[in-house]
């Protein structure tokens, strides 16, 4: 939700043109409600969600570890004040030119999901700690989870026990159970996936210590998601069940959860109009879609709320679509979206929960259209 | 496909990772074949399908228009060399602050849908030109066309007679039969159309003067699509059987068409993989994906040709997948690829057809990763 701060700045300067603006009062609550939530485990903080280095100073300054998709990512982490051991190369497909710059910088721990990452983990991160992810099903995620990253269980054995030949530190299992995930429970099954493969490799001689638990934790948006304690508590039930008393060291890695909320877009009506004169909806363009930030909308996932100066009001159903001249570049469309009927040409809207996943996605010029501007306070 | 200069200047140059690199004496053959296509219509090139000023240098050399999205596509087009004369502000969607903009830059023509439209056009740019767009089905074409631009033809009649009780000159309509259309005749239906608004309009003593006739030239990408002469045939064929000897002025506005096959995309393999050791498909991630350039894969949409140093050997249908951390950034899996079974890490391949929207499309920094980088020859 748009804070007092957010409103404030809004009100005083005035942007032209779409905006992000993110409130860090709400980063370091969500940091201290997940630190709450889950006590035991390190917080790594998934870079690629939001990395504004003012939220990186922030996150750095309150303890947090960093989750890094690249060696561009690792180095903005650094550049916030983390080390280099507060870093974890978590991309599964890396070049090995990349693990050997990650590893000049520091890094020893690093995701794989296949013999052939390990490989290269070992020839350019010699020594280095590696954690196998493992595939999950992703039910209960809004953002859509494919099979992208991860192996199965046995051959993540495999997977490990190579890294252990190849003279590295075979140190655990990852997993995410799909971004935006609404069910508590989710995160059972891949643990105790985890499970098998730490008693698997025990039984080759290799100790696993580490289940990084991945991210999943959600934003609110227009249904109310369960709390970052509630998530805590059903994690924290799964661990006990399946490794008892002998827990594992545990990473979870935040993203969307930690910002997501924080932030919220100022947009604008550009125009509203019928395609004729029986349309059932009226269509609401605003001067940023699906290629200016809002790429989470693809396929309608993501539905974001919007906050008008009408809001109140009368409504009416509307197709929500983007100011590009692309035909794809439409938000809302297959279920669309009640906006008051009062709203109109050259109104601002709040477009909210959008600190996470928005920025960076923005294209770089797009119709000549400039990438989202973003205000950190 | 990869010209022999394309060819040398990667080998020369050997850029580090994946760039777009773009033959001019491609984009010149192209202008070439749509002037000899269409003789009497004016080309005004589509600048969001590659705004790179040595493209917009050369089509303003050769006599080329330019149909732009937004102020600083118009700007662009004019430091290449266009006099605003030469310029169409061909999005629907403007502000009028942008209208009044492009007004001081003498810019004096204007897609409109609605009389919401024709209202700030005649406000801020008094006495322009307006043309208005209707709806078309978009059928036959590859990229999907929605229904967010245009109106009906009944309702395009009033927003014209608006414009023209507004003090703007109604000059026309435009349509675009959707991109990537392979289906000569889809310009038929839209010239029908614009043949009715043009009886209605004369009815009303309003003389209509000009049919846009739209982009939706194609790019061969792996099927083989009709040439420029076909469409020109079709097209002109249309005119005279709707307009008889009474030709009106026409606009094409070709972006795909011209620049489509004049690049091609270096990338790199970073990982092959299998999930498990009974997946039917390899894995084969590259160095680029849907946030950096490849943003038309959404939905499996455009399908690229690849071409790698292994082809005419056995080969084995692949999933292929971009480098970022996002599930989403998958290219091909639905149907999956074929490449050759030799295909390793560390090998380059060329993603031919990729000279049209695929720069401006690139994530600003997703995953840390920069944007596109392209150079043209």
């Amino acid at each position: 939700m748009a804070t007092q701060r957010i409103l404030d700045f809004l009100a005083t300067r005035r942007p032209d043109g779409p905006c992000l603006v993110v409130d860090l009062d709400i980063v370091e609550d969500n940091f201290n409600a997940f630190r709450k939530a889950l006590p035991d485990s390190a917080i790594f903080y998934a870079v690629k969600a939001n990395p504004a280095p003012e939220v990186l100073r922030l996150l750095a300054s309150l303890g947090s570890n960093f989750d890094c998709a690249s060696v561009a990512e690792i180095e903005m982490a650094l550049e916030a004040g983390a080390t280099a051991k507060r870093i974890s190369y978590g991309n599964t497909i890396k070049k090995e030119r990349d693990i050997a710059r990650a590893h000049a910088l520091g890094v020893s721990l690093f995701a794989v999901d296949c013999v052939e990452e390990v490989e290269k983990v070992a020839r350019a991160a010699p020594g280095a700690r590696v954690f196998c992810r493992v595939l999950t099903d992703g039910e209960g995620a809004e953002w859509p989870l494919s099979r992208k990253f991860g192996c199965v269980p046995t051959m993540a054995i495999d997977v490990l026990m190579q890294a252990n030949a190849l003279g590295l530190t075979a140190t655990g299992v990852s997993f995410h159970v799909g971004s935006q995930q609404t069910d508590t429970e989710a995160w059972d099954a891949a643990i105790a996936d985890a499970k098998y493969v730490f008693e698997a490799l025990a039984d080759k001689g290799i100790v696993l210590t580490l289940v990084n638990m991945g991210g999943g934790f959600p934003t609110r948006y227009l249904k109310d998601v369960p709390a970052a304690s509630a998530y805590g508590q059903a994690i924290f039930a799964s661990l006990s069940k399946h490794f008892g008393n002998r827990l594992p060291e545990t990473i979870i890695e935040p993203g969307r959860g930690m910002v997501g909320d924080a932030g919220v877009i100022k947009a604008e009506v550009v125009l509203v109009s019928k395609k004729s004169d029986e349309d059932a909806n009226r269509w609401v363009y605003l001067d940023i879609g699906k290629f200016g930030g809002l790429a989470e909308t693809m396929d309608e996932a993501i539905r974001y709320p919007i906050v008008t100066q009408h809001d109140g009001e009368r409504t009416e159903p509307c197709v929500i679509a983007g100011p590009t001249c692309d035909s794809a570049d439409v938000l809302y469309e297959r279920t669309p979206y009640p906006l008051p009927i009062s709203l109109t040409v050259g109104d601002e809207v709040l477009i909210e929960g959008t600190g996470a996943y928005t920025t960076t996605y923005a294209s770089v010029a797009f119709n000549g259209i400039e990438p989202l501007r973003a205000y950190v306070i």
